[in-house]
Protein backbone atom coordinates (compact mmCIF):
# COMPACT_ATOMS: atom_id res chain seq x y z
CA UNK A 1 0.00 0.00 0.00
CA UNK A 2 1.61 3.30 -0.69
CA UNK A 3 -0.12 6.80 0.64
CA UNK A 4 -1.22 10.17 -1.38
CA UNK A 5 0.37 13.38 0.98
CA UNK A 6 -1.10 16.29 1.45
CA UNK A 7 0.83 17.78 -0.86
CA UNK A 8 0.10 15.05 -3.84
CA UNK A 9 -3.72 15.87 -3.55
CA UNK A 10 -5.46 18.43 -5.72
CA UNK A 11 -9.16 19.28 -5.74
CA UNK A 12 -10.17 16.55 -8.03
CA UNK A 13 -7.91 13.67 -7.36
CA UNK A 14 -9.74 10.51 -7.10
CA UNK A 15 -9.61 7.05 -6.06
CA UNK A 16 -12.12 3.78 -6.21
CA UNK A 17 -11.97 0.67 -4.03
CA UNK A 18 -14.55 -2.33 -4.44
CA UNK A 19 -15.61 -4.70 -2.21
CA UNK A 20 -17.77 -7.60 -2.17
CA UNK A 21 -20.29 -8.52 0.68
CA UNK A 22 -19.80 -12.34 1.43
CA UNK A 23 -21.97 -14.38 3.40
CA UNK A 24 -19.13 -14.70 5.70
CA UNK A 25 -18.77 -10.96 5.93
CA UNK A 26 -22.35 -10.44 6.94
CA UNK A 27 -21.65 -12.98 10.03
CA UNK A 28 -18.64 -11.04 11.16
CA UNK A 29 -20.50 -8.12 11.17
CA UNK A 30 -22.84 -8.94 13.24
CA UNK A 31 -20.19 -10.42 15.62
CA UNK A 32 -17.67 -7.66 15.52
CA UNK A 33 -20.69 -5.18 16.48
CA UNK A 34 -23.06 -6.99 18.00
CA UNK A 35 -26.06 -6.20 15.63
CA UNK A 36 -27.41 -9.90 15.65
CA UNK A 37 -30.79 -8.84 13.63
CA UNK A 38 -32.79 -11.44 12.15
CA UNK A 39 -32.88 -9.32 8.80
CA UNK A 40 -29.41 -9.40 7.80
CA UNK A 41 -28.77 -13.01 9.67
CA UNK A 42 -32.22 -15.02 8.44
CA UNK A 43 -33.55 -15.63 5.29
CA UNK A 44 -37.09 -16.86 6.17
CA UNK A 45 -37.50 -13.77 8.73
CA UNK A 46 -35.99 -11.08 6.10
CA UNK A 47 -38.47 -12.40 3.56
CA UNK A 48 -41.43 -11.10 5.47
CA UNK A 49 -39.50 -7.35 5.90
CA UNK A 50 -40.15 -4.93 3.17
CA UNK A 51 -36.77 -5.55 2.17
CA UNK A 52 -37.55 -9.32 0.91
CA UNK A 53 -35.15 -10.98 1.79
CA UNK A 54 -31.43 -10.36 3.80
CA UNK A 55 -29.83 -7.51 3.36
CA UNK A 56 -26.17 -6.53 4.79
CA UNK A 57 -25.51 -3.80 7.34
CA UNK A 58 -25.45 -0.55 6.80
CA UNK A 59 -22.34 0.07 8.80
CA UNK A 60 -20.38 -2.47 6.27
CA UNK A 61 -20.81 -0.09 3.52
CA UNK A 62 -19.75 2.85 6.08
CA UNK A 63 -16.84 -0.20 6.88
CA UNK A 64 -15.87 -0.21 3.28
CA UNK A 65 -16.25 3.39 3.06
CA UNK A 66 -13.33 3.69 5.97
CA UNK A 67 -11.27 1.28 3.63
CA UNK A 68 -11.04 2.75 0.85
CA UNK A 69 -10.07 5.56 2.69
CA UNK A 70 -7.38 4.18 4.88
CA UNK A 71 -5.99 2.21 2.26
CA UNK A 72 -6.38 4.33 -1.54
CA UNK A 73 -7.26 7.69 -0.89
CA UNK A 74 -5.15 9.54 0.79
CA UNK A 75 -3.77 6.13 2.37
CA UNK A 76 -1.46 4.65 4.65
CA UNK A 77 -0.99 7.61 7.70
CA UNK A 78 -4.45 9.39 6.90
CA UNK A 79 -6.33 10.17 10.22
CA UNK A 80 -9.79 9.79 10.06
CA UNK A 81 -11.80 13.02 11.56
CA UNK A 82 -14.96 12.55 10.67
CA UNK A 83 -17.58 10.69 7.77
CA UNK A 84 -20.96 11.45 7.37
CA UNK A 85 -23.34 8.94 5.21
CA UNK A 86 -26.62 8.61 3.94
CA UNK A 87 -27.98 4.89 3.26
CA UNK A 88 -29.68 5.16 0.00
CA UNK A 89 -30.63 1.65 -1.42
CA UNK A 90 -29.63 -2.11 0.83
CA UNK A 91 -26.78 -4.09 -0.14
CA UNK A 92 -26.98 -7.80 -0.41
CA UNK A 93 -24.78 -10.93 -0.36
CA UNK A 94 -22.69 -11.23 -3.41
CA UNK A 95 -23.07 -7.24 -4.14
CA UNK A 96 -19.92 -5.95 -5.23
CA UNK A 97 -19.74 -1.66 -3.79
CA UNK A 98 -16.96 0.53 -5.28
CA UNK A 99 -16.30 3.24 -3.29
CA UNK A 100 -15.26 6.43 -5.15
CA UNK A 101 -13.48 9.27 -3.21
CA UNK A 102 -13.26 12.91 -4.87
CA UNK A 103 -10.93 15.77 -2.94
CA UNK A 104 -13.29 18.22 -2.79
CA UNK A 105 -11.55 20.71 -0.14
CA UNK A 106 -7.54 21.21 0.77
CA UNK A 107 -7.28 23.00 4.62
CA UNK A 108 -3.43 23.53 4.74
CA UNK A 109 -3.93 23.88 8.50
CA UNK A 110 -3.57 20.55 10.11
CA UNK A 111 -3.66 19.28 6.37
CA UNK A 112 -7.02 18.39 6.22
CA UNK A 113 -8.66 17.01 3.10
CA UNK A 114 -12.38 17.00 2.71
CA UNK A 115 -13.81 13.86 0.13
CA UNK A 116 -17.03 13.02 -1.74
CA UNK A 117 -18.07 9.38 -1.19
CA UNK A 118 -20.58 7.93 -3.45
CA UNK A 119 -20.75 4.67 -3.22
CA UNK A 120 -22.43 2.46 -6.12
CA UNK A 121 -23.65 -1.02 -6.32
CA UNK A 122 -22.73 -3.65 -9.47
CA UNK A 123 -25.82 -2.20 -11.28
CA UNK A 124 -24.23 1.45 -10.65
CA UNK A 125 -26.97 2.04 -8.25
CA UNK A 126 -25.90 4.32 -5.47
CA UNK A 127 -26.52 2.50 -2.46
CA UNK A 128 -24.89 5.22 -0.54
CA UNK A 129 -23.07 8.85 -0.28
CA UNK A 130 -21.61 10.70 2.12
CA UNK A 131 -18.30 12.93 2.73
CA UNK A 132 -15.32 12.46 4.80
CA UNK A 133 -12.66 14.89 6.58
CA UNK A 134 -8.87 13.39 7.11
CA UNK A 135 -5.98 14.43 8.00
CA UNK A 136 -3.75 13.69 5.36
CA UNK A 137 -0.27 12.14 5.65
CA UNK A 138 2.61 14.42 5.08
CA UNK A 139 5.21 11.72 4.51
CA UNK A 140 5.37 9.47 1.79
CA UNK A 141 4.82 5.46 2.85
CA UNK A 142 4.62 2.78 0.91
CA UNK A 143 3.94 -0.33 3.31
CA UNK A 144 3.84 -4.52 2.89
CA UNK A 145 0.22 -5.06 4.06
CA UNK A 146 0.10 -7.23 7.19
CA UNK A 147 -0.95 -10.99 6.55
CA UNK A 148 -4.20 -11.62 8.46
CA UNK A 149 -4.28 -15.26 10.57
CA UNK A 150 -7.00 -17.98 8.98
CA UNK A 151 -10.37 -16.98 9.72
CA UNK A 152 -12.84 -19.78 9.32
CA UNK A 153 -17.02 -19.50 10.27
CA UNK A 154 -18.53 -23.08 10.57
CA UNK B 1 -34.50 -8.04 21.13
CA UNK B 2 -37.96 -5.90 22.11
CA UNK B 3 -38.03 -2.63 19.62
CA UNK B 4 -39.41 0.60 20.92
CA UNK B 5 -42.07 2.17 18.06
CA UNK B 6 -42.12 5.61 17.09
CA UNK B 7 -45.48 6.27 19.19
CA UNK B 8 -43.52 5.09 22.39
CA UNK B 9 -40.36 7.07 21.86
CA UNK B 10 -40.33 11.03 23.08
CA UNK B 11 -37.77 13.53 22.68
CA UNK B 12 -35.00 12.81 25.67
CA UNK B 13 -35.65 9.07 25.06
CA UNK B 14 -32.42 7.43 25.64
CA UNK B 15 -30.50 3.66 25.68
CA UNK B 16 -27.13 2.62 26.08
CA UNK B 17 -25.17 -0.17 24.38
CA UNK B 18 -21.73 -1.42 25.21
CA UNK B 19 -18.64 -3.29 23.64
CA UNK B 20 -15.45 -4.59 24.40
CA UNK B 21 -12.79 -4.35 21.39
CA UNK B 22 -11.38 -7.88 21.66
CA UNK B 23 -7.88 -8.69 19.80
CA UNK B 24 -10.58 -10.78 17.56
CA UNK B 25 -12.17 -7.88 16.51
CA UNK B 26 -9.26 -6.05 15.16
CA UNK B 27 -8.42 -8.78 12.68
CA UNK B 28 -12.35 -9.71 11.74
CA UNK B 29 -13.25 -5.76 10.89
CA UNK B 30 -9.86 -5.92 8.78
CA UNK B 31 -11.37 -8.90 6.81
CA UNK B 32 -14.92 -7.54 6.52
CA UNK B 33 -13.39 -4.10 5.27
CA UNK B 34 -10.19 -4.92 3.73
CA UNK B 35 -8.65 -2.34 5.95
CA UNK B 36 -5.15 -4.04 6.96
CA UNK B 37 -3.42 -1.31 7.66
CA UNK B 38 -0.58 -1.95 9.86
CA UNK B 39 -1.54 0.75 12.50
CA UNK B 40 -4.51 -1.46 13.64
CA UNK B 41 -2.53 -4.95 13.21
CA UNK B 42 1.07 -4.52 13.67
CA UNK B 43 2.15 -3.32 17.03
CA UNK B 44 5.55 -2.41 16.55
CA UNK B 45 4.67 -0.52 13.50
CA UNK B 46 1.91 1.07 15.45
CA UNK B 47 4.75 2.09 18.16
CA UNK B 48 6.46 4.13 15.95
CA UNK B 49 3.63 6.25 15.00
CA UNK B 50 1.57 8.81 16.27
CA UNK B 51 -0.94 6.98 18.34
CA UNK B 52 2.50 4.90 20.14
CA UNK B 53 0.51 1.62 19.52
CA UNK B 54 -2.37 -0.51 17.96
CA UNK B 55 -5.85 1.30 18.02
CA UNK B 56 -9.49 0.50 16.78
CA UNK B 57 -10.60 0.90 13.35
CA UNK B 58 -12.32 4.48 13.56
CA UNK B 59 -15.31 2.83 12.05
CA UNK B 60 -15.26 0.01 14.42
CA UNK B 61 -16.96 2.58 16.85
CA UNK B 62 -19.30 3.44 13.69
CA UNK B 63 -20.32 -0.13 13.56
CA UNK B 64 -20.82 -0.34 17.28
CA UNK B 65 -22.95 2.73 16.92
CA UNK B 66 -25.26 1.18 14.48
CA UNK B 67 -25.20 -2.02 16.83
CA UNK B 68 -27.13 -0.13 19.38
CA UNK B 69 -29.17 2.00 17.11
CA UNK B 70 -30.56 -1.87 15.52
CA UNK B 71 -30.86 -3.99 18.65
CA UNK B 72 -31.78 -0.96 21.35
CA UNK B 73 -33.06 2.37 20.38
CA UNK B 74 -35.05 2.12 18.65
CA UNK B 75 -33.99 -1.56 17.68
CA UNK B 76 -35.59 -4.34 15.78
CA UNK B 77 -37.55 -3.00 12.64
CA UNK B 78 -35.55 0.26 12.70
CA UNK B 79 -34.91 1.35 8.76
CA UNK B 80 -31.21 3.32 9.00
CA UNK B 81 -31.23 6.73 6.76
CA UNK B 82 -28.07 8.80 7.95
CA UNK B 83 -24.66 8.53 10.05
CA UNK B 84 -22.33 11.54 10.85
CA UNK B 85 -19.35 10.53 13.76
CA UNK B 86 -16.68 12.55 14.73
CA UNK B 87 -14.28 10.23 16.00
CA UNK B 88 -12.34 12.22 18.69
CA UNK B 89 -9.75 9.54 20.39
CA UNK B 90 -8.56 6.24 19.08
CA UNK B 91 -9.97 2.71 20.74
CA UNK B 92 -7.54 0.18 21.72
CA UNK B 93 -7.55 -3.25 22.31
CA UNK B 94 -9.00 -3.74 25.35
CA UNK B 95 -11.38 -0.53 25.51
CA UNK B 96 -15.01 -0.99 26.53
CA UNK B 97 -16.96 1.52 24.29
CA UNK B 98 -20.71 2.37 25.59
CA UNK B 99 -22.44 4.04 23.22
CA UNK B 100 -25.71 6.96 24.52
CA UNK B 101 -28.39 7.80 22.49
CA UNK B 102 -31.08 10.11 22.62
CA UNK B 103 -34.02 10.94 20.64
CA UNK B 104 -34.16 14.80 20.12
CA UNK B 105 -36.46 15.39 17.52
CA UNK B 106 -39.36 13.34 15.73
CA UNK B 107 -40.38 14.06 12.77
CA UNK B 108 -43.85 12.52 12.06
CA UNK B 109 -43.95 12.09 8.24
CA UNK B 110 -42.28 8.67 7.53
CA UNK B 111 -41.57 8.15 11.44
CA UNK B 112 -38.51 9.79 11.30
CA UNK B 113 -36.08 9.80 14.69
CA UNK B 114 -33.44 11.52 14.40
CA UNK B 115 -30.59 10.43 17.78
CA UNK B 116 -28.00 12.07 19.30
CA UNK B 117 -24.99 9.56 19.68
CA UNK B 118 -21.98 9.99 22.31
CA UNK B 119 -19.49 7.25 22.26
CA UNK B 120 -17.45 6.89 25.73
CA UNK B 121 -14.57 4.57 26.59
CA UNK B 122 -14.59 2.84 30.20
CA UNK B 123 -12.69 6.22 31.09
CA UNK B 124 -15.64 7.75 30.54
CA UNK B 125 -13.49 9.45 27.34
CA UNK B 126 -16.11 10.66 24.67
CA UNK B 127 -14.20 8.69 21.75
CA UNK B 128 -16.57 9.53 19.08
CA UNK B 129 -19.59 11.78 19.04
CA UNK B 130 -22.36 11.96 15.87
CA UNK B 131 -25.97 12.30 14.82
CA UNK B 132 -28.11 9.42 13.38
CA UNK B 133 -31.44 9.94 11.28
CA UNK B 134 -33.15 6.65 11.28
CA UNK B 135 -37.26 5.30 10.41
CA UNK B 136 -38.37 3.99 13.59
CA UNK B 137 -40.85 0.97 13.32
CA UNK B 138 -44.85 1.63 14.04
CA UNK B 139 -45.16 -1.89 15.47
CA UNK B 140 -44.27 -3.74 18.20
CA UNK B 141 -41.61 -6.40 17.87
CA UNK B 142 -39.88 -9.05 19.83
CA UNK B 143 -37.85 -11.15 18.35
CA UNK B 144 -35.08 -13.64 19.07
CA UNK B 145 -31.63 -13.08 18.08
CA UNK B 146 -30.18 -15.81 16.06
CA UNK B 147 -27.89 -17.65 16.95
CA UNK B 148 -24.06 -17.08 15.15
CA UNK B 149 -21.76 -20.21 13.48
CA UNK B 150 -18.62 -20.80 15.18
CA UNK B 151 -16.00 -18.23 14.24
CA UNK B 152 -12.39 -19.18 14.71
CA UNK B 153 -9.01 -17.25 13.97
CA UNK B 154 -5.67 -18.24 13.58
Amino acid sequence: MENITYDELSVGSSGIYSKILTEEDVILFAKISGDVNPVHLDEAFAKGTLFEGRIGHGMWTGSVVSAAIATVLPGPGTIYMEQNLKFRKPVRIADEVTVTLTVTEKIAKRHVVVLDCQVTNQDSVVVAIGQAKVMAPVEKMKIEAPKLPLIVVS
